[in-house]
């Protein structure tokens, strides 16, 4: 975790760099904050893999650039600045030749990912996904777009080629949304730092903004391990929250936000998105990784990569286990979302809006109260 | 071709003693139809299979039955009835056990199949399909689903069920359409009638009462064979035509609508749809079948079946070779509709309407004029 | 309610006539079923319309038939019989000359509704809406046909024609699905009998099979009213509930399930669908309506009727209005699902096997635990 | 055309000025290209408008930058450089408050465009409409997306904000798209010069390094005047043409390209896409707008404007009228398409790869030969 948390302050450090100045302690110190499991809860039955990340599919790199710089009125342009984004690689080689199979559904239409039509044309997914705020869009795509035409100048042509795949969530209450302060620099930066391991949670790249359920939120993982006939598969999930009202907060049956109805911002908030990608080794079809992106929005399978042949060999599970594959989904998705929250710190931004994190004391308590901690 | 001919009488004797009153002369002699390859006229590059037909592709079974009965002033529930029904089965197996790969791609909205839901959520098809007349669709679903159930009781059970497949087009100017004279037995015998072989083709099944370009027309079909890479494929099409204005009515670039202005209904209609469904053995997943069945509606591969198994390996071509296939869809979905055109009798129905039948003198004038044929 | 009870042992009794046997008991004593709200839950803050039903909705008519017979063995053709259709009518005028507007939103492919095709090219639906069993699609679909066609021969003819709307549930477990009992006679039967006023809920009707939670359910009504801005609006929701795990059920945030662990099935099952359809007065167009369905399967608006004119004006409420109108939706679907668990009785069938009702005594025990009753 | 020739050496001199170099006659001499009308040549029956353009759908404006510079090998970053922007803008006024009715139809998933998300879930387009070449789409987004947020800052809150629509097709052919030569600053230039008045088409805009049938071609715009009861419409078409091959050109259903199969580039090029948007005044509704847009991509109305009100009327044109309406999208769109190609001149670029213009004297001597001119 240590190198991790010096790249994230040397990230700080360059966002602010970047912006022409020094980045300002708006975050709670943090001290407290801890992962769902760590406070007792699990949510369903199924094990998480070792790190109960998305980056338990073997092969999934993740990575992160946060910019926090700023406090008080809003100046756009200047900040205050709350965002930054995060990358998501299906594996460490070279996508635009060896590209994996991916499939989206799309619950709402506001927020779509940039890159689903040549996706939703051929099955195959040969670019970066790339989580931010909005109005960095393009930003994002630009510079995705970059850094596959690095790797691979050939990226964009031919029938099969992909495009980057950004998605975006809105963080205005305390970001400087209009002022776009994310660059492409950034961008790339989160790019080339993408690795496996432990990901960060909370108040980070494209989550730093963001708030669920009236809580500060922002990125959450969490995986479950699947076993079909003979083998294990493992199921990955990595979410940008910033959804929901207080009331509708509910872990694990326990109605919490109906228990901790206070600590909420100054204003409300209109309804808000939120983005989530699913990364499994098991070797489903597009269709099939459809069915596990229902109510997620992104699925990909690292199990098989496109060949350079004119018939390709590919194995596919049996649709009677994508059930089972798809409860991994559903607790690895829920437990992500919660992590994000247990481990976001309140956080202050423009014009002086708060929002508050998610007090683990409390909530410990309410999940005593329910029996479902100690 | 004679056995086939048989059943056909047979069938329009059995669809009239079934409406109680005798078959009515109310085609122009069975004579001068012809294929439009037999008038010299090939479309495209691409080698036909040996039958030229949907049955190419080794396996695919098409049963047909026509009902044609009664001249003169509508009487709904009386007729003139000109109305059939064309099954195509993807192999002669018991399809709810071993389904197909298949997708479609809905151009226009009208005339959406049945059970597509399934068929778009897994990718496989394990029930027949049947091309009709509007007003027919209940009737044709309800006797699918008693065949399938009858061959397989847990056909309707599991996840990956399948529904029929029931298209249909409007043949209200010559049919008694609210009549709804096509029964449940029909449709049955048409399922229990399916087999490999030549396909009749013109007024017949549920093209009966179909015209194109403002000519009679009904059922065509037509193959390509393709080579890829060391293998060759072969695509086969089936057509129910229904569509277009006589001057849209273009052969292989020769504008053959305006030069034949004349022999038009005694009064225009409305803007009909087309039912296609395409047939092919190169091995091809349900986003690269979606592909060829761009123009057309439906699409299947015969290469491989479902099996039972946890993991199930699949061949797939490449996308890089769709084109060629693709190719093959355009070119035997062109023939198909020419020979629904040209082997298609004229035909006259309800209130003394009149559909003509292509000319087959004038046309071969018209393409000698043109350089196509000698 | 007499009445309408009477109706309903009228329809029992016609089923029985028309299968050539008695009803049998099949069902526990009427005795002891109420709504939910009898209960003393309410679900959620808005007012629900008098009849808390989907006829709050000024026009709209609900009809059902049920089919209730045999006992024991599976007999493919012979029963146990627990099936029927419920017909949901938006307006008691002609419905295709006078359609209104609609939309559908497919969550789950399976058990797509049939006649989506014109429905989504259009926006406008002016047939009836059908939910059934399994294998009753044919002959559901064909008798709604029949009953648009009587009323108006021309429904079928023009760019705008609708075509039913059926949707299907598998009630295998307790029903011969392969013995497809509903006729198209039951069908006219319910389509006839619509009207407006309380709606019966439970085991009838196209629910007569179901069950949710692992707990006998079937047809389900809510409402509620929303102000927005100086008018008030009304939707109304139906459902046919045939899915969830127990484990799943939760009732305004009490894990209800998790409490009432017992009274499962003999087996499990596998998972199930859901139907419902929702109905307002406010003035919506087809991709607010979509909205509305989000979550639900069908929206339709009775707000307006297609005109005959070359130019049509149509009122339309502010897209910032939707969001109360959708708790409205989510609030009334909660309900309804949950009035079908307390309105459904224990029931037995095909092979002896038994769905328990929801013991009413025991929910209400658990909610006075949870603080949700007095 | 004075005005707008000048403005586009500026802009050619202003893209040089931006990448440092000077621009190169790259292009064959402006003398001799005309649009297809004053050849002698019209499609189809119905009337343009006055300039047979977009723009005459009243209120549309049109913005183009053209970037040509360098001849020779291909040097990623350096150039050649043939590429650009053409952007449409429904109306003048504030496009994010007073968004207009929109909708889109995908018939290749390849080159979807963005935006598409908002614009499906509202039927609202408030955002600049932007097609450019392959590689540039994040610029272009980025671009205007700033310019939105400029004129207002409150532009992508809310419910119903719209994204920029961005569309691209591939030139690698002639031009360095690695080298994403396309700079926010241009986009920018090419919104701010958006005006109504004539439209500039052929190798203009994002038309500049594109080619239809395997000549040259680009930029094309086309209009119809369309009666619909006693009232009279116009739709407008703009299309960027980078697709087909020599065989399928065909004019007016003389085949044309098989008549000059000569000027065939070097190199055989893969399937290429296309883009167009279509603009119209009659009042419609998103489904209806999408049927306009059902071979094209986007259309939208610009009859109506959204409003601040609870409920607003809105007027709606009867869906019978859409025929004649339709008619005049596919003939305005046939003409722009070959508008962009005897507008287009001959053309140089990248490691001296050349694409042909369309030779007029040889195309006016085809279609006399057909009887087309005189």
């Amino acid at each position: 975790m240590l190198s991790l948390s010096r790249r994230h302050f040397l990230e700080l450090a360059l966002g602010a760099a970047l912006l022409g100045r020094l980045p300002v302690a708006a975050q709670s110190p943090p001290a407290a904050r801890v992962r769902l499991r760590q406070l007792g809860l699990a949510i369903g039955s199924l094990p998480p893999g070792p790190l109960n990340a998305i980056t338990d599919v073997a092969g999934v790199r993740v990575g992160q650039v946060t910019l926090i710089a700023g406090e008080g009125p809003l100046v756009i342009g200047k900040g205050p600045v709350r965002t930054g984004v995060t990358a998501i690689l299906p594996h460490g080689g070279l996508l635009s030749r060896e590209p994996v199979l991916a499939a989206d559904f799309t619950l709402n239409g506001n927020g779509e990912l940039t890159g689903m039509g040549p996706l939703r044309r051929t099955g195959w997914l040969g670019a970066p996904i790339l989580f931010t705020g909005t109005g960095s869009v393009g930003a994002a795509y630009d510079a995705a777009l970059g850094y596959m035409l690095e790797r691979d100048p050939e990226a964009l042509s031919g029938v099969l080629r992909s495009e980057p795949v950004v998605g975006e969530t809105w963080a205005d209450f305390l970001h400087d949304t209009a002022g776009r302060h994310l660059h492409p620099e950034h961008v790339r930066q989160a790019l080339e730092a993408a690795q496996g391991g432990p990901v960060e949670e909370g108040c980070i790249g494209g989550g730093t903004g963001m708030r669920a359920y009236e809580f500060k939120a922002g990125i959450g993982t969490s995986s479950r391990q699947v076993e079909a006939e003979d083998r294990r598969y493992t199921v990955g999930v990595l979410v940008q929250a910033n959804h929901g009202r207080r009331s509708q907060l509910v872990m694990d049956g326990v109605p919490v936000g109906r228990q901790i109805p206070d600590l909420l911002p100054e204003r409300p908030d209109q309804p808000k998105s939120f983005l989530a990608v699913v990364a499994t080794d098991a070797p489903l079809l597009p269709l099939q990784l459809r069915q596990l992106a229902k109510r997620v929005g992104l699925a990909f399978s690292t199990a098989q990569r496109r060949a350079v042949a004119a018939v390709q060999s590919l194995e596919v599970l049996a649709d009677g286990q994508l059930t089972r594959l798809y409860q991994g989904v559903v607790e690895a998705t829920e437990e992500a979302i919660l992590n994000s929250l247990t481990m976001a710190r309140t956080m202050s931004g423009r014009d002086g809006h708060l929002i508050h994190a998610l007090p683990l004391d409390r909530l410990v308590e309410v999940l005593r109260h329910h029996g479902r901690v100690k």
